[in-house]
């Protein structure tokens, strides 16, 4: 199996004016087919920059993928450093040139002295077709190492991956798979997982790693497993997956990709059950997260948002005197929002949330990041307290996922 | 002025889950005070790989930024290479150690020795204070040279870099000077944008750039200034801003890092009128600007979210014969939504949306992409349609951002 180091070249990524996301797309890529990647480097368009990260790329792996610092523009040099690296010389490819003209004199408009010198190519490179711009790929093989050269313009270079980069790999492979499966927690820390699942982590086989990956009161949990058998493999995963599973209980929510709202409008449309929402302190959060996945309105009925008092009993219907005597951020407040939410929009099930997001408001007995959220059908509902820090978008955020965890435990108990 | 060398730790970004926003963002802050960035290198949690990458970089640069790669779980490992790397040794910080448990004890649960492992820090290392996670940044002083470690989860990176290390680096800078200044437009496109300002922009002197940076519906244009003299550049820049602004005129909303619903707050709070919301497509994001921004409950009295047309007749009394004639996408629709959302929230301004955000749900003459936006007051209402594409997720972000754009234009013309 190749391991793989990346070089992405130009200005634009390197001075973050725009982010990388051909490294990304690259990287899945060789992935999914098995390619181990060690590496992403950004460089400028700089011969010295460029040489010293194909020297420590050529430490690190078999595969070298470059992009950019291709193209007709004069600061465009990365194949003149790729001829002194790997030898030979500069040669105009006649036939490359033509080609270039006839598609310029299609457009209406004729090949400039520039595009005649980006027909100079190097001799001991294979020309990659590149059918979606005016610079082929380059293919150089040095010995049994394999350096690649790519166009940095995202549908160009996809195209020679797809067309030509991973086909080739493919070819060679024999031997090393490599299976990935992702378990998705919500509710507990990564130090907490890790003590609950300690002993099953100590005795996963060598061939079977597992990372944390917390974001955002949720922590995956990826199982990356390599060996000689795919059939294995995926047998080895799926016991460990199950063996976590079980473990770590209602905590995992959905394997890979899933979200949240979406886990919850699959048991929701299961159940012919209907949504409505009553958002205080996350202020239409929770409903966007829910209408952000098309189907949704399959079960969402809708929401309300009544960020005043007055709204909280005019449209909800909160008593007054509960508002007065325990405050809008409260238990008992979130509790009739729910009631109130049922009533007003006739569904199944509401939320609520109320809270003090910051960074003003707190009190010594309310102090800013207090929440309140509750979830509930007619027959009962279920309330959590959450204490949360000073920054606004932050609790905002925080309060949203708890708040769709709510609603999935109050599903799963019903 | 230092070189910067950027090192992302994470097998998340290496393998391609996630794409580097980190090491962008970094470098965009780094260049706009000065600082050139040299290269970034993404590379696993393995010790031999960050200290492959830390040669490279410090061949390269003075300030080396790595992120990731510290917290609570073992597959943690960047603190004892940077341990061998600087010297020095790892001694338990105790009183780190007690705000941690301090910190646990208020959410109401308890560090674990997870937590008292992560408590380990390098003797040769000034913790940077990381108020928003666990894990402290660190800082290393090797001769002239920095090397900086900070948190991989972006929020918590940002804090250090905001409040720790770009302040440093602002410090110790002599001489050239650097100065910026960023034109917020929003409701035409780079192209239509460059031909209004053609003439200024080949007026522009050498020292002065002008870059373009569009995001949904919006353009950002940046000038940078260069030279001795802080003071003449900040006049420089004024007076190119202003000839800038003058041109574009309401095109402009604001300038650097002003979002377009804090230029709403500032002026509903200064006419001292109240505003509600009716979210159809949108779902609840316009109500999650607003009210991402403190303060907003001063002017915001709240929202509505009619996803169904149960609801939009029953909360919104939208007219049962206006929904069934001209369907709940129209301009009708949404300006009953408006008069609807004024009388039931009491609300001096409110806005509606009501849109089809796909995939699924169009039909030929209102296909997928079709959005009705309206603001209005008492008296008037403003409306307009937009022809968006296919993509949910996107037509909400628009849709979201031409809705906080009608309001300011509805407010611009009381």
């Amino acid at each position: 199996m190749r391991r793989a180091a990346i070089i992405n070249i130009g200005d634009e990524i390197l001075l973050g004016q725009i982010v990388n996301t051909n490294a990304s797309w690259m990287a899945e890529s060789l992935s999914e087919i098995g390619v181990q990647v060690v590496s992403h480097q950004v460089v400028a368009d700089d011969a010295e920059a460029i040489r010293s990260a194909l020297d420590l790329a050529q430490k690190q792996a078999s595969l070298i993928l470059l992009t950019g610092g291709l193209g007709p523009t004069k600061d465009d040099i990365t194949k003149k450093v790729l001829v002194d690296y790997c030898g030979g010389e500069m040669e105009l490819d006649t036939s490359l040139y033509e080609r270039l003209q006839m598609y310029f004199r299609k457009l209406g408009r004729e090949a400039t002295e520039a595009h005649r010198l980006q027909c100079y190519m190097p001799t001991e490179a294979e020309q990659l077709n590149n059918k979606m711009g005016t610079a082929p790929g380059m293919f150089f093989q040095q010995g049994k190492n394999w350096i690649i050269s790519l166009p940095g313009v995202p549908y160009e270079m996809k195209y020679l991956m797809t067309e030509e980069v991973l086909p080739r790999l493919q070819k060679e492979r024999v031997g090393q798979h490599l299976k990935r499966v992702t378990l998705l927690t919500v509710g507990r820390g990564e130090s907490q997982i890790a003590e609950y699942i300690e002993d099953l982590e100590d005795a996963l086989p060598d061939h079977i790693k597992l990372a944390y990956l917390p974001h955002l009161a949720r922590v995956r949990l990826r199982l990356t497993a390599t060996g000689e058998s795919p059939d294995t493999l995926t047998k080895e995963l799926d016991y460990w997956r199950e063996a976590l599973s079980e473990r770590l209980g209602d905590l995992v929510y959905g394997y890979d990709q899933t979200e949240l709202s979406e886990v919850i409008q699959a048991e929701m449309l299961k159940r012919k059950l209907t949504l409505a929402t009553a958002e205080s302190c996350t202020g239409g959060n929770v409903a966007r997260e829910i209408t952000s996945n098309p189907g949704s309105s399959g079960y969402f009925v809708g929401g309300l948002i009544p960020y005043s008092n007055e709204m909280k009993q005019q449209i909800l219907e909160v008593p007054k005197d509960v508002l007065q005597q325990y405050g809008a951020v409260s238990e008992q407040t979130v509790r009739a929002m729910v009631k109130g939410t049922l009533k007003r929009l006739g569904a199944d099930i509401a939320i609520a949330t109320s809270g003090i997001a910051g960074p003003g408001g707190g009190t010594a007995e309310k102090p800013v990041g207090t929440v309140w959220i509750a979830c509930g059908n007619a027959d009962h509902t279920i309330v959590k307290r959450l204490q949360l820090n000073k920054n606004r978008k932050l609790n905002i955020e925080y309060s949203t996922i708890w708040t769709l965890n709510l609603i999935r435990r109050f599903l799963m108990a019903l």
